[in-house]
This record gives structure tokens, C-alpha cells and sequence, in this order.
């Protein structure tokens, strides 16, 4: 089973009362309804050494501040604004108060940058061989605006990403900054009818995006902003398109909402439009020179298309 | 650095403002203030293969229940109603579906029966070696009283628990109830000072609500009321005073308040006066032949006292 599988099964075993839990699994967060119309959203998310990150060449600063930036970045993905994290670690055998000091002042770091406070955690450690792992839980609250979700976009929306995409391995996925601010920004400019934040790369997320909401896409590969950092590499493209850990953010809205933010954006990460929602249900990329292919999730590649 | 030790450096790093967060690190659970007077409260539990289950003998289906269990005792710990969890997992290398689905039947049964569903998560493998972590997040809410702070124990007040201690780690580790809607009663029948639920043992966990209450106590060696599972050990007392894991709730009220709940208390689950908060700022223990000791966190030794 592939991700995606696996939350669509989770999805179904249980019928959320909508009620109680306006917004269930499958999105950036879910949403809890409290009394006198409040409500707060949740996200989780576990980093482990080797996957998310590696110590042989990340500090436990790094670690710390991107296992916040990374929940941030879902707060970002609904804009809505953070509350406050809890951190749980699991720690390697012989680690002590040293690196949790080390790793609280990346936490804190990204808590005071985005005033979401650590309000408290849980500090577990191996008994035998185990790697480190970092688990950060974030709460946020609605804006002005209603959460925006994956589902919502239409067929003729224009599709936008902020910043520029690829090559984060290098060394953006340690030091992103979540776009939170440019997310709440946005809300109060214009009408945004879906978005996410790219964690899994574009193709793989756009992808979220036309499932959820009964959609297809056709991305302007001319139009993509690829990185400096994808640059470097033998396919820009294709980095820009799959690789994971951009953590900008991937919305749709009609062209008439997208002409007005478009006009009044002057914050300092651009945002680009990148294609159009398509009645389709396929998500399909116009190349350079004109021609429009498929874009299967994750896997488009420039030379497998020469072919 | 021990545990608490590091907690309390960690709460003295940040001055949390009480109006947006009126509960922080050191309880249970931290509570968030919302608009409208609405606040929420949040806790994270890391469990680990190896440390708080051994999948060489427990089922996925018993870490599941476990992993949400222990959360809820938290809820419980506070006397708050819980609202919703999310899951994150480490899995390790090969797992898939199957896996997850036997953890899924765990979760969900516990989320069932204390109706505090899923609601989202993050599912994450080892790249390398890596062994299985789950990290449970959950949200509640107060009911009609205000959360039950570990801070709040008064001299004389008496000092009770909830089941029986000790000889968790035999088998009730993996199946206890947590105390849920029996803190809930409780606290419509009686006003509570101070509680907590029991984790790391009887004496440890007593001497955090004296450390963070400012107060001592004196607890009857006799009156301690042991597991049938710690009754088989060599030392049942020691083993009901220092194991943890009982998940069990500890609390302290006013000998009136006591007694009315005593009268009253009519649960399956009973409740036990164990001892006394004293005005030594230490903690005692009298043995069944009328001797006061020292009763050090985590430390009881019934031969080591003999000496």
C-alpha cells in the first residue's frame, strides 16, 4: 500500500461526525470543534535520523528548528495561525541533558520566530540500539478566513506556488522558513479555493490536490520556478516537479481572485502561477516546446519523455 | 540530568503569558486559552519497542490501545474531556499495511470507547535500522471545573488513589483503563487540589506534586493498596510504592471533601485514603509497626529499611 492507500483506508474506518470534527484526516490538519464556535486544528509530524534528516551532518539546532518549521508549514497549509507545539523525542542511549539543550534551541528558535510556544513534551530514550527521532504536535486557530483545505479547487483556477522549488535536500530542508505569514497574507487578499503546502514534492502533491477535489491539472513547465539549487542538477525540472521537502505552498484560485492578488502582492517571496485546474481529472504538463504529456506523480523525468 | 530536572529547565527558558497559556510545561497536560473564554489542553506520549512495550511479546493491537491509553490517562490526570488524537509512527524497515492496520484496530478501539477519535497522523519509516515508535498527541477540554493542576495539594489534605499499585509491567501495562470518566465523577462530587496520574510510580510521582505544591506528605506503608500482580513479587509494598506504569490516578483533597466523596463514591473502581499532606516539605512513609522512614522518589527498599 502506498501513502496515500493507507490514509484513504484510515479514512474510511471511521465516519467523523462533521459536527465535532469539521475536518478529518487527510488534510494538512484537522479541525475540532469547541464551544461558542471555536475551534483548533492539529497536526503531528515525526522526523527520524536518516530519513528526515542526518546527524552526521545536521545539527541538533537544525533538527529542532526544522521539526517546528515542518508543523508549521501545515499551519500554513490552511492559513491558519499557530497556537503552540509539543515536542516528544526519542533519544539514542547516552544522550542526555547536552543535546536536548542543543535541540530546545532550534525549537525555541522557530517558537519565538512564529510565536507558537513549546508548551510541553515527553522525553522517551531507547533501552537498546535506536536512532533519534523528533515527534512535534502544533495546534492553530482560524484566522479571519476559514481554514483552506485540499478539496476545495475548480475547474479554471489558476495554479500558484510561492518561492521556488527543488534541490532542498542541499540544504534548504534544514533552514526553510514555513510560510505562515505569506499564507494569512494571502487569505486576506483573495478567495483561495484549495491549498497544501509541498512536502512530497509538486507532482505528488498536485496530485493530493486534483484527488481531493474531483480535478485534473495541466502545469506550464515553462512556468515552474526551480530553485538555485536545482539548478545545479542534470534535470532542474525534474527536481523542481519531485523532489520532496520544498515546504512552499501549492494553492488554486479563479483567475479574477488571482489577478487581484496578483496586483497588490509585494511581499518578498514571489508567488508564481504554474498552470491551470482542467476538467480532465488527469494532471498533464505542456513542455517547453509545446507538447503535453502525463505528470505522474513523482516520477516525471525529462529523459523518459525523450523517448 | 534527571528527568524533572530537565523539565524545569525547560519551563524556565520561555515565560509563557498565563492569559495564552494558563497550564505550560509540567503537568499533564498544557492548557491553550482560545476566544471566547474556550481553551484547550494538549499532551504527547513517545512509546518506544523496547521501553514501554516489547513487540517480541505484545500484539500491534495491544501497543495501539496502549499508545492512546496513555494519553487518556493524561486527560484523566486533569480531569478534562478528551476530544481527539492524532497518531504518528516510525516503522521499521519492511513494514506496510498489514502493520499498521493491526495498530489501527488498537487505536480506534480505545478511541471508541473513550470517544476521543482519530482524527489524523503521520506515518514515517526508518531508512536503515530503526525500531518501531509510536507518538499519540490528544486535545481534551475541561468539563464544568477548571483542569486539576499537580500544584495544588494543601497541608492536611488527604491523600488517595485510585485501583491498586504495582506489577503494571506484568500485563496491566498493556491493557489498563485509564481513569477517564472516573476523574470526571469524581471532581462533580468533590473539589480536588491536586492530581496526577501515575506513571513512573507511586513515590516519584507523589513527590512531584510536593516539589511543584511546596508541601510534604506522610503516606501509611499499611493502607497502600497493592496489585494482586505486586503481591506475588518478593517486595509487594516496594513494588507498589516504585513501579510505574500503573496509570492510576493520584490526588489530594480536604478531609471533608474526602469524606463526602467517600460516602458518595459508588464506581467499580475504588479509592483509597493513602496518606497525608504534611508541612515538612519531605516525604515519609510509616511502616505497618508504626516507624516513619524517608520515602525517596522511585527508591522505597523494604530490606534496604530493615537494615
Amino acid at each position: 500500500m502506498k501513502e496515500d492507500e493507507i490514509t484513504g483506508w484510515f479514512r474510511q474506518q471511521r465516519q467523523l461526525s462533521p459536527a465535532a470534527i469539521p475536518i478529518g484526516i487527510g488534510d494538512d490538519m484537522a479541525q475540532i470543534a469547541l464551544d461558542h464556535g471555536a475551534s483548533v486544528l492539529v497536526t503531528t509530524d515525526m522526523l527520524l535520523d536518516g530519513t528526515h534528516f542526518d546527524l552526521q551532518t545536521a545539527t541538533l539546532e537544525q533538527v529542532g528548528y526544522k521539526s517546528m518549521a515542518t508543523s508549521l508549514s501545515d499551519c500554513a497549509a490552511m492559513a491558519t495561525i499557530p497556537l503552540a507545539a509539543v515536542v516528544a523525542v526519542a533519544l539514542p542511549h547516552g544522550w542526555g541533558g547536552r543535546q536536548l539543550q542543543a535541540l530546545h534551541a532550534g525549537v525555541v528558535f522557530a517558537a519565538d520566530k512564529y510565536r507558537c510556544p513549546l508548551v510541553g513534551g515527553d522525553i522517551t530514550s531507547w533501552k537498546t540500539d535506536g536512532r533519534f527521532a523528533v515527534c512535534v504536535s502544533m495546534l492553530s486557530k482560524p484566522g479571519d478566513k476559514p481554514p483552506v483545505r485540499r478539496s476545495g479547487a475548480k475547474v479554471g483556477d489558476v495554479i500558484c506556488v510561492t518561492g521556488s522549488l527543488g534541490g532542498s535536500g542541499l540544504r534548504r530542508h534544514l533552514e526553510f522558513e514555513p510560510r505562515v505569514n505569506e499564507a494569512l497574507q494571502m487569505v486576506q487578499i483573495a478567495d483561495l479555493h484549495a491549498m497544501m503546502d509541498i512536502s512530497d514534492g509538486l507532482s505528488t502533491d498536485l496530485n493530493r490536490i486534483c484527488g481531493q477535489s474531483g480535478v485534473g491539472a495541466l502545469v506550464e513547465a515553462s512556468a515552474v520556478p526551480i530553485s538555485e539549487d536545482a539548478k545545479a542538477q542534470a534535470d532542474p525540472l525534474a527536481a523542481a516537479l519531485n523532489e520532496g521537502e520544498d515546504f512552499e505552498l501549492l494553492f488554486t484560485l479563479s483567475p479574477e481572485q488571482w489577478g487581484k492578488l496578483h496586483r497588490v502582492w509585494d511581499d518578498p517571496v514571489p508567488i508564481t502561477e504554474i498552470g491551470v485546474i482542467t476538467n480532465t481529472g488527469r494532471m498533464k504538463i505542456r513542455t517547453p516546446e509545446g507538447r503535453v504529456l502525463d505528470l505522474p506523480p513523482g516520477g516525471y523525468d525529462h529523459l523518459a519523455m525523450e523517448v
